[in-house]
C-alpha cells in the first residue's frame, strides 16, 4: 500500500511498565480509523553499536503526510505520548512516503 | 507477512553520492532472492530532535534470522556495505521478527 509511515523507535526507561505501554500502543493503533497498518518488534540484533540503545520500533502507515499530522494532534495521540515519553529514556522519529522497490509474492 | 524486518537508517556524509548509493541498494534487494521484500523512503518530518540526524530509512524482509545472518555476510552485500559505509556519518541498524496488529484492507 502506498501512503507515508510514521516509524518511531523507543529506548525505554529500566523499569518502565513495557508490557503496558505496548498494549496501549496496539488499542491506540486499533481505535484509531486514520491508522492504516500497524506492525512493531523488538531488536534480536542487541548491537548497542548499530542499534544506538534503540529497542523497538513500531512502523505505523497512514494515507497522507496529513493524515500523520492530525494522529500528532489527536487527543488520544497526545495522551499516550505522555505516558511514552514518561517512560523512554530516547526516541526516534521520521515520518517517509514509502517507496516500494520489492513486494512479497508468498 | 511473516518474517524478519532488517531496518537500516543513514546519515549521509555531505557531499557522499547519494543517489548512486540509493540505485545501488535498490539492485542489491531486486538481485538477492533472500531479501523477500524492500523499501525505503526519506524523512519529512526533518526535525533533528526526533530524527537524530537520519534521513533514510530502508527496509528489507527476510524469512528468518538465518537468511538476514547469511545476508550480512553475502559477497554482494559486503561489497555495498563498504561503498554505503564511506557515504555515510552514521548508521542505525535493528532487525526484528514483525508482529502485526493491524493491515490496511484498501
Amino acid at each position: 500500500m502506498a501512503g507515508i509511515k510514521h516509524l518511531v523507535m523507543a529506548k525505554f526507561k529500566e523499569g518502565a511498565a513495557v508490557e503496558q505501554l505496548l498494549l496501549d500502543m496496539k488499542k491506540l493503533a486499533l481505535e484509531l480509523d486514520i491508522i492504516k497498518s500497524f506492525e512493531w518488534g523488538e531488536d534480536v540484533m542487541k548491537n548497542d553499536k548499530y542499534s544506538h540503545g534503540f529497542t523497538h520500533t513500531f512502523i505505523f502507515m497512514f494515507d497522507s503526510a496529513e493524515d500523520v499530522a492530525a494522529y500528532i494532534k489527536h487527543p488520544r495521540h497526545v495522551e499516550y505520548g505522555k505516558k511514552f515519553r514518561a517512560g523512554t529514556e530516547k526516541i526516534l522519529a521520521v515520518d517517509f512516503p514509502t517507496v516500494i522497490d520489492k513486494i512479497a509474492t508468498a
